[in-house]
């Protein structure tokens, strides 16, 4: 017997992709319809009949992704639409639409309920979204599950388009959000800038409309960090990648709480910040980071291992990052 | 503090619809975008340049929905594939790609999630739908949910529509997936026909459609048992109903396990058969009728008590239902 810890959770996740993509189910179906991009990108997408429609769902548990003591509901909801939200921005696409599902316990006080709708609801005001339906189940552990459509004028931006010789760029500063919930964990001094960027990410549509306009190919938004994200952009795309540490722009207020290489650190492994990380051919990528207030360019694709990503300091030698985002089993 | 289990699933479900409605969301989006149907129906709606396009979401959680010893994974596979299926089908649609989300314990052995897989596969083919991506997160229990997208032509079927003077029609035999439950449950002998009703329902694509054709405008599929789900059906329609027993088909196989009047019961308040009940004027249920194999007319909308369902014997004598199917809370 192979558990799921022991496989961990990206050998499962490429497991099940073979596994449909050997069950070749793309036969012709209704009029018009073909999957452009199935499982392993950060929004699933196919073709309709004027562009293309993008899906993306993301979940969260109690007791694995948050605690009651540590979120209120109304940031859970917010967060977990935004976290949807994202999925389709680093697409180059625009949100439209999403499906709720919630699973309760019966003697939960239905104000959770309430506050979580609450936050859900400023997002969709915020992303000019709606909620059209979902689904309520009894649980042990409360786990709530957004599935949220959107569309793309043209060619949504992927995952594996990474080429040597791209650029790489990413679309704003990073580790406001880690930095807030290590102020919070740690018992720092208030810093609300920091609090704000955790319980509020607010990942900018624009951006990714910009990417695709300026000529990018490949997108990911960074949730899990941006060393993390970017190496599975590398995996899925059979490259390795060099970042230049000076040049990753880092969330300001993080130099009220931390010092420099606290602030970099959080800003390479910290996730939640929404942020999108890109390649492309350098000119592309020179033209987004002119069109996106805030973006840079950070460092570049190589014909390293695949998978691999290096750090490098400001004399070019090679940091070492012990924590690099999370696997959600192990 | 009011809990979730004290207010009920029904009413937990309106007070959420009710705080998106006042929440006033379906401001313009992106081209050519707008809900026709939010929360309360089979499936949500909305309008696409050439058609409409239909989602919904079922979940199965483990310990709630299900047990390990009680189901395989590749039946609890196909089932949960198929109960959304049965959901677009019921608004006259035509299922096309689902978005799959697992929560899953580190300690689960790999061969459940290949075999959950092998059974929404297998209901991919028999259904020409696809999967197009989705998250896998740890978790206590198991659960396994599903976000479906199809589209309608025109109008989708909804709930809404039942008025005084409707005829009601079902579209084929009920009770064999109740049955089948029952044998288990009760250690009755095996009945094979009843086992495979329960294991793999298999709702028509072409009933759907059929209805729509015949001018039918409001359905609904029979999830959680005939005389439940029609009670839904008729609040959302300020409406009530008599259902005539004796005209309600049963499935065949029921009359080898049980009785007459057990296999009644098994036929009125059992769910996951995955028929659809449907109101209209008498000529377009007959026409619906003819056109169905399988499908009777069953009864009559009234102007009864909203959400009222009576169910009459051969003598006209009103029968008392016990089991009408369950609530997920309380």
């Amino acid at each position: 017997v192979i558990t799921v810890g022991q496989l961990g959770e990206f050998p499962l996740i490429t497991r099940i992709a073979t596994t449909v993509d050997d069950a070749c189910l793309d036969t012709p179906t209704a009029g018009g319809f073909s999957l452009k991009l199935g499982i392993g990108d950060d929004a699933a997408a196919w073709s309709i009949p004027d562009g293309v429609e993008l899906a993306t769902t993301d979940t969260v548990v109690e007791g694995v992704h948050f605690t009651r003591e540590t979120i209120p509901w109304v940031d859970l909801g917010w967060k977990l639409w935004v976290a949807n939200v994202s999925d389709v921005i680093s697409m180059g696409g625009t949100p439209l639409v999403g499906i709720v599902t919630l699973g309760l316990p019966s003697d939960l006080d239905i104000a959770a309920v309430d506050a979580l709708y609450a936050g859900m609801i400023n997002a969709c005001r915020h992303y000019r979204t709606l909620i059209a339906g979902g689904d309520i189940v009894r649980s042990r552990d409360v786990f709530a599950s957004v599935t949220l459509n959107g569309v793309c004028e043209a060619e949504p931006l992927r995952r594996s388009g990474a080429c040597t010789g791209h650029a790489i760029g990413v679309t704003g500063p990073l580790g406001g959000s880690g930095g807030g919930l290590r102020v919070l964990h740690d018992g720092l001094a208030a810093n609300d800038a920091l609090f704000s960027a955790h319980r509020r990410p607010r990942p900018r549509v624009a951006s990714g409309t910009a990417l695709r306009k300026a000529g990018v190919t490949t997108a990911m938004d960074v949730s899990d960090g941006l060393v993390a994200d970017l190496a599975k952009m590398c995996h899925a795309s059979g490259v390795g990648a060099t970042l230049f540490a000076p040049q990753v722009p880092v969330a300001p207020a993080l130099r009220e709480s931390f010092d420099e290489k606290e602030s970099l650190l959080l800003a390479l492994g910290g996730g939640e910040d929404y942020e999108i990380v890109f390649t492309g051919d350098p000119a592309a990528v020179q033209r987004s980071v002119a069109a996106i207030d805030g973006a840079a360019v950070i460092g570049e694709i190589t014909n390293d291992i695949r998978g691999r990503v290096s750090v490098l300091d400001a004399s070019g030698v090679e940091i070492m990052i012990s924590k690099t985002g999370w696997e959600h089993f192990g």
